[in-house]
């Protein structure tokens, strides 16, 4: 998969779920504007292509499906959901994932019941790892796209100038994810190691919201400098 | 504590504790040139002023004395002794403290046992936590110089150009915290809360120290874009 910018070749196809929400709707975008073929997966393809309808005429044309449509066929599937719907959507499409399939997932379980927003238990220890103990094992997980602000990703005429963080359960599944990063303009991938880093990345998250809220801005992201 | 920079009086005293050590030593020297009177507390006072004695000629003079010598005089004490070392000098030091002095921490428990680093387990979530636990009531405490590299730091030609994060249980210590940081050349204070932020950037010093691992440098540190 690491040479999918170099030879020429064409890219893989990607399904986003929940690519229309506000976490998904940026990235499925930017991936359709980078050239790579998209289905959104929703429960209702209808309503998702009649949101489609209304993107930036800018974007490429982006296919709609169910979930297990979307699934099925795809070489990435970008985990877009809200993290309290992943379980159920996982359970039933076990059986739907292509061989060696990479699974990209980009949620933080922050929990905004109390007056400071605090990261949700996760037994698992992180999302990442609690989602990878819900995929099928011939599945290779990476998450990313943890802390660069949604909106930021939705302005997809808007260059960004900071970096994400990629983790992962293998190389090549890190190797995945670090490409469609970097097909976002002025987006670096900073690879940050084994799948267990999310718990690390989704704290910066966390850090960033309270950044946000603290300095009265929505665009708090991260640069690493030293690199 | 905030016009400190401002009013043109006399800057607080800081003592330094483990001021002669990895990571006390650039913050000794940083505060030093920036102004402020600085003594190193130590175990070993004698072994601490020939140490200092080797420090370069443009930092001001900086005296040493025994842990509560140092702290008992002082308008900030500086936590730099290594995390393990902490409980035993809070106990033997409760009453040593003026009161309304600020207690500024940097330490971050990481744990090199394992092949991968991570965090050691505190029960009360974060180092900074765990400190606040074990310091009389009338004091205060911030957290900062988390995750700078000590390196750094200690090279006291070079003006950093990154980020700092600060935390604490009032506004007064985080104000306090603020003006330290901002006393070294590059470094930009950013102020994200409550004391219990501090889970979070103790995750980030642990995914500087797995960037430096992975890309082979000891540089990595933060930026927050969009402030």
């Amino acid at each position: 998969m690491r040479q999918w910018q170099n030879d020429g070749m064409s890219l893989p196809s990607v399904a986003v779920l929940g690519g229309t929400g506000q976490q998904g709707r940026g990235i499925a975008q930017r991936l359709a504007l980078a050239g790579f073929p998209i289905v959104v997966g929703s429960r209702d393809p209808d309503r998702a292509a009649a949101a489609i309808g209304e993107w930036p005429a800018s974007v490429p044309a982006v296919t709609s499906a169910t979930y297990g449509d979307a699934i099925a066929p795809s070489d990435v599937v970008v985990l877009a959901v809200p993290f309290d719907s992943v379980d159920a959507i996982l359970e039933q499409h076990q059986q739907s994932f292509r061989q060696q399939a990479l699974v990209v997932e980009i949620t933080v379980p922050l929990n905004f019941a109390n007056k400071t927003v605090t990261l949700s238990a996760v037994a698992e220890g992180s999302a990442s790892e609690h989602i990878r103990a819900r995929l099928p094992a011939h599945v290779r997980l990476a998450a990313t796209f943890k802390t660069v602000p949604a909106h930021l990703l939705g302005d997809v005429d808007r260059t960004l100038d900071c970096d994400e963080f990629v983790c992962g359960d293998s190389e090549e599944a890190r190797a995945g994810a670090r490409d469609l990063v970097q097909a976002v303009p002025g987006l670096r991938a900073i690879d940050v190691g084994a799948l267990s880093r999310a718990r690390s990345i989704e704290h910066l998250t966390l850090l960033a919201v309270g950044i946000n809220r603290r300095h009265k801005t929505h665009d708090a992201r991260f640069r690493i400098v030293g690199l």
